[in-house]
């Protein structure tokens, strides 16, 4: 490749291979498909429930919904495939080249709300746009223990990093850092969880990080980003398949480990008060979430993600060298878990 | 009164009087207390917990709670007094002549969360401020029922009807409409319950109506509402100070009316269902919620408003021909219960 040809592959966008659409498509669907499967197979009790659904605009998708089963309280995992006339301005203005052009996204996202509050709640999203010159795929998937198990998040961010690691060694550090800026509450000071990768607006061009989002901390880092060589559809396409097939590996092992442990009133409570933070930021900073209610999105699916179960207390702090209280200190703050190496 | 001074009364916001902040300042604390004495006397279980807090920009409030009581599972009441240099954008937009000057802002806020599920939700705002040129009044106060008795909507619509028909005939209508278009969960297609009155960026002038408020159905009702004669200072402090007062006359009868009816885990179940709109309603669309968290607010005091314990479910609809029907076919629409007469 001469330097003219990889500059020019730097400043406009490589084309997507013409079947590009079916494909994405096509392994999201059996993303969800796998992701389900292996969640009966964890939780022994119930099965998903699934609801087909379309959109008046064009397109439309599965909701698939599993509830009051042996591990799972309640969990939730969505197929979509929509096009349309119009990209919503909050996307136009990362995007402008794509104004006036349709659109087309599809995605596969999930949320699980384990009954044992030892077992963390996990929350995945990917998903591909393409609107006239511009195509990008986003996502990622995130964390959010209850109790402080540090080899868990070590286990989960490690899983991530391989999978990031095959294909760049920017991918890893840089959406890490973008995922605990993102799942961040600014009126709480504190991260939704012990985070994993985020990502967005990933195209042929090179540049990873498209932030800060504005959601707080996030200024502080944005020199720690740069940029890659210009990557391929079909280098995107396969990264974000093995970040979604990631999914069972980082989880399942956790969720088994923790399937057994006893809990009693105390963290039971916990549980259900930490997942008010969960219902903070899904409803106050999360930009699909809002975007999708405030539109003419399937409110039901949307809001699958809210927790059967939730409790908020007024003025509650965690009582100080308790399990809660470690949770604070050390897993509402970003920390660098692939690292992590049990003490002796 | 000449015409001549008439129209300038109109096209410019007559002066407050010096004592202005004081006067409310003292009125919002002594309703506080009132509110408070009239809550824990009905409840005759719970007190209300006190705490002080001070506003580093400037100000500062007290918040009181009352938690596990005979009637209120939880409640929140909160006077707040603060100021500092510059009032957020989303105000200025409303009253570009307050842009360079300091501020000032006062007010009591109140959401009551009952136990028993047959007595309704009651949510209270007033609030004052100066900045520069300009002053305003706003607030309100609006029924959310989970068991629909038309009895109940109605004495609530009709008290505050009676309060703001000793001001101006126009009051009540603007002011209930307001309310109907501003408690509105469009992804839901949902008034948040019965409404009340709600108004904002009341002063001097003649406009009574500021809205549609962005919220989705206002626009075919924006022709209903018109202006008034210009009103003085003490006009509008004397009306907020009736609707403030008007408050325990309009919930307290419908709490002890309801207080003594038995009901089981389907009416609390419902219960915790609809808090989960309380919850959307405040986190998604309340712009008073939303600006307190995204800026320098204090958490705890805002999210006071919260529901203690929440559920949701995804995919519920009521049961046809049950009261949860009825509360989605009648009541969770706008309705006139000002004029409601029990059918023989």
């Amino acid at each position: 490749m001469t330097a003219f040809s990889t500059s020019e592959a730097i400043a406009s966008n490589p084309l997507p291979p013409s079947d590009s659409r079916q494909r994405v498509s096509q392994f999201l669907q059996t993303l969800q498909d796998r992701i389900c499967n292996g969640l009966e197979k964890i939780d022994g009790g119930a099965t998903f429930q699934e609801d087909k659904w379309e959109r008046e605009e064009g397109g439309g998708g599965r909701s698939r919904v599993i509830r009051e089963g042996n591990l799972f309280e309640q969990g939730g995992v969505n197929f979509s495939e929509v096009w349309g006339s119009d990209l919503p301005p909050s996307i136009l203005v990362q995007r402008p080249e794509a104004a006036g052009h349709r659109f087309y996204a599809t995605g596969t996202s999930m949320v699980l709300h384990p009954r044992n509050p030892y077992i963390p709640t996990v929350h995945l999203n990917y998903r591909y746009f393409e609107a006239g010159p511009v195509w990008w795929f986003g996502g990622g998937i995130d964390l959010t223990p209850y109790y402080p198990f540090a080899e868990d998040a070590a286990h989960f961010h490690k899983t991530l990093k391989q999978a990031c690691d095959r294909h760049h060694s920017e991918y890893y550090p840089t959406f890490k850092l973008w995922c605990d800026e993102y799942f961040y509450l600014k009126h709480r000071g504190e991260t939704r969880g012990v985070g994993g990768i985020f990502f967005d607006y990933q195209d042929g061009q090179g540049v990873l990080y498209r932030g800060p989002d504005g959601q707080g901390h996030a200024a502080k880092h944005s020199q720690q980003v740069g940029t890659v060589r210009e990557r391929t559809w079909e280098d995107l396409f396969a990264f974000v398949q093995d970040c979604g097939n990631a999914f069972l590996p980082a989880y399942v092992p956790i969720a088994e480990g923790r399937q057994g442990t006893a809990y009693g009133d105390r963290e039971r409570n916990f549980q259900l008060y930490r997942r008010g933070r969960y219902v903070e930021f899904n409803l106050v900073y999360d930009r699909g979430t809002i975007f999708g209610l405030q539109t003419n999105g399937r409110t039901e699916s949307i809001l699958m993600s809210l927790p059967p179960l939730v409790r908020w207390e007024y003025g509650y702090t965690p009582e100080p060298n308790t399990p809660e209280a470690e949770l604070y200190e050390r897993f509402l703050k970003p920390q660098d878990w692939a690292n992590w190496v049990p003490t002796a």
